[in-house]
């Protein structure tokens, strides 16, 4: 199988009606339509971003459903379907399936540290339940488990639909290795906004970010310079882009996203608890780099 | 409030039927049993062991309800109540209480890491929806959250009903730091099982293990030795029960206190996929780890 | 060879007339004598509270001799004869040697990270070229260098007189396995002082350090209530003394030994630059921490 | 002071008659003059690679005055002057001056871990005693010390003749910080050779390396290639001379450049004690990656 992305893969939050406890699915629907109008390359629904930890499994099928509907294939669409458990994990793949999803993202998240075995055991089995290419994801910072290269580039050699890697340790020499270990023949994407530059000069197939949703002209922009082969103006567009990048790390995606796209007219709530929406402080922040970059 | 325990914590494990598919009420009660007979101070369901992160709410219910009903007061419990989200952590507090635990159990799990803010706020919340008095778990390497052990003794300040600190770090200074700037009046208990000596000669009040699961003899009176100030004999006891604790921390608690009590008769199962169980090898291992202690 | 000491090594400083200039041998005589009323049952000359590291090959000489004509055997004397180079550390040892120490200290300062076989033939060199019993120094922190147990337990097996460890990561564990792996035959220090308490419960022989030139009696109260197994009065002069050990510590022991022997009326002048002496507001919280153990 | 360099910035090695006891300064003259033939823009004699850190006084003056009067003048010259102490520091920085170098580079090695003020005064003493621009240098590996970036940027702006950056953690993203809080004034060199396209791309103005010795035309193309702004073919050069990059800085600078050297016709000796040579089986391996770069 050799299903691959290119380009900017956009996140899309996932709206809540009141301090994160009802979903907001028209407000989902919105921010669908803005990511298709920016010209992303493809949509990921319910990735960290989107809270898919968060949500109760009867709230991530609405999700889910939702957001397939609404993209309506406009755009190939990449569903995260992680679970604590193989078996949940399983289950949100199949649904995703079922709903029209042209590929699946899976982060091993675990409570009890995983050995290898247990990794690829885990992956293997959701691999086998679905007929989908998947993007491998590696971010032991929010899924406590760190899979080195040699580990993800065994799965993607085991397992047939396994097809893509996602790297966000934020350390640009694992990309250096997932290149030179996978002959160059294993597509990997960037998830660590902060390297978007040197991932695409690493030879990163593409920009997994939820900064899209507020700056995708700039994201764009940046992988347009770097397809053109044009370092100095990659260079530019990078750093003009790079504080907001950082300031949507640093405060959480979910809490800045969503205070971002408030402010920028599509009212997205607040993160569920207990995550906190933005303060009044860092909202003016985030307004001012906004403006800083229209 | 001034509720604590001291002595042995056991943590109970969660048997299924078959590859962690099912739950085995019948085996978890021969477990609490067990654990009962064998003279522990205070036993606490649903904890890491017990492998309450990988449980729907329903089944959560069904085992704490068991649980709660099987120790029948007969001893104290302290069931950990934690989820990702503050609802769903307060939901598990509540039905606790109403089923009849002495105490709660709360670490702060997380996907997005959380501020000192949102963690206080979190177990402020927990707290303020139930009556008993809350044990607060530090444990970085499986919540993704370490809490300094300033932020830790503001929460036991602000919030009455946190009265009780596990510590898990695995550091030692943590608990010199909880006595000293806790100016001996917060009750802090060891979580981390080759810390078992240690932690008693810095104060602790308590062991918080899985261990006695299978070696309750050795983990008492290693707690009896310490009690009665005999430090040789404590020294002793610690160094005979070592290469064990060190053995089901390194395997993983689940799998190796499943795999243990089936060697000693009590069926319990496997872990819960993606967590495997105990290879052969292992099983082996442990056989002769268990012979050495008989 | 079955040299081994125990109970208090005390190091010693390094007094400089000024700015950390000249040497000031009168007042490390002064120093020894103190070291040596107090009861300490080793001293320890040349350390890394000795400024070992940063002294010319022409000063290290004169405070070798100097130091071990003034202890003249009344106790037993272990010299650090650390050097960047295998052929200086060599040059130091038999130096020593030729002058009458007891025993010498090797810790493996590293610029370029060295590999285990690296480390091994540095101790095999320098124990080949003294007949004097060794102990192992392991300090990653200062040195550069972490000496895995397994390799520390090699050098021991391999090279007759490397006699001793004496292990200073912080880490307990380290203990554990010292005495689980060594069979309780390979005697280990602590060299962590925040670690006294329990490295003694762990089974270390002694403690190096240089608290015994400000609060000697504490120390060796602390040892005897060990010796004596009393786990209780242990914990009280340990939880008594631990203010004093952290600020030892965290404000750099040849600044803080100094100030302290100078506010004891021992004139030790300052540390040698980059190192700056303590500065008037840790002098004073010095003075307070002293007062409190007098 | 707005003294800076550009491109590619070559570290000799200190060539040793016999494993690495004797100064073998002819081999060192052939060594500066195969880099002064192959183009590289600036000459760094006595850094890490030179293995500066385990000279005597003596044998490092002869070092410096040698080098220097090699190079004469035909390319500019910068001198790693540090020394643990600031005293040393000073001696060899003017001694450099006197000798004619155009710039020194200064890396603040610790035994006892330095505070910012410390760092600051010691930087600030090797400064006013000299006339020539200073490339701070920033690699906590060899060091032991870690400035952040704004403790650098502090240093550039309070000491007038400290114009030049080199940084060596191995994160890009200190590069940024340098770029941004710099206010892209604030020249930055890359000292960690699997970062040399990225941390082109990010805006270093050179590159730090002893590759230079053995491949200092693919050193250039990529240099030419990131100045020509095009990306594609700097990453075909980068990714071709990744593997050698890699080899050289794994099995540690003076072994690898030096077994390099005698490989292609200049013997250099062997390292200096502790360090060792490369074995057999690296020099092998090492010939490969070579002949692949014909």
């Amino acid at each position: 199988m050799t299903t691959q992305f290119h380009g900017i893969i956009g996140y899309t939050v996932t709206p809540f009606s009141h301090a994160g406890e009802q979903l907001d699915l028209p407000a989902l629907g919105q921010c669908i339509e803005r990511l298709i109008d920016s010209g992303v390359h493809v949509i990921a629904p319910l990735g960290s971003t989107g809270e898919g930890a968060y949500l109760s499994d009867s709230e991530w099928q609405q999700v889910a459903e939702y957001s397939l509907g609404s993209i309506a294939k406009r755009v190939p669409s990449i569903v995260s379907v992680s679970d604590l458990t193989t078996t949940g994990a399983i289950r949100r793949a199949r649904f995703a399936q079922a709903h029209g999803a042209d590929a699946l993202m899976v982060l091993p998240t675990a409570y009890w540290k995983l050995s290898e075995r247990e990794i690829v055991q885990h992956y293997r089995a959701i691999a086998a339940s679905v007929d989908l290419p998947i993007m491998l994801y590696n971010n032991p910072a929010t899924s406590g488990t760190d899979m080195p290269v040699e580990l993800i580039l065994r799965i993607v050699r085991e397992i047939d639909n396994v097809t893509m890697v996602k790297e966000s340790t934020g350390d640009i020499q694992r990309m250096h290795k997932l290149h030179v270990l996978g002959e160059g023949q294993v597509p990997f994407y960037n998830g660590c906004n902060p390297l978007a530059l040197e991932s695409f000069a690493a030879g990163a197939k593409g920009w997994c970010t939820a900064a899209c949703n507020l700056i995708p002209e700039l994201n764009l922009e940046l992988y347009h310079a770097v397809l053109a082969g044009d370092l100095e103006q990659a260079k530019t567009l990078f750093y003009r882009q790079l504080p907001l990048l950082e300031f949507i790390l640093k405060g959480g995606l979910p809490a800045t996203v969503k205070a971002g796209l408030t402010l920028t007219g599509l009212d997205a709530g607040e993160p569920r608890r207990p995550v906190f929406a933005l303060d009044q402080q860092n909202i003016e922040k985030l307004q001012v780099l906004l403006a800083q970059l229209r």
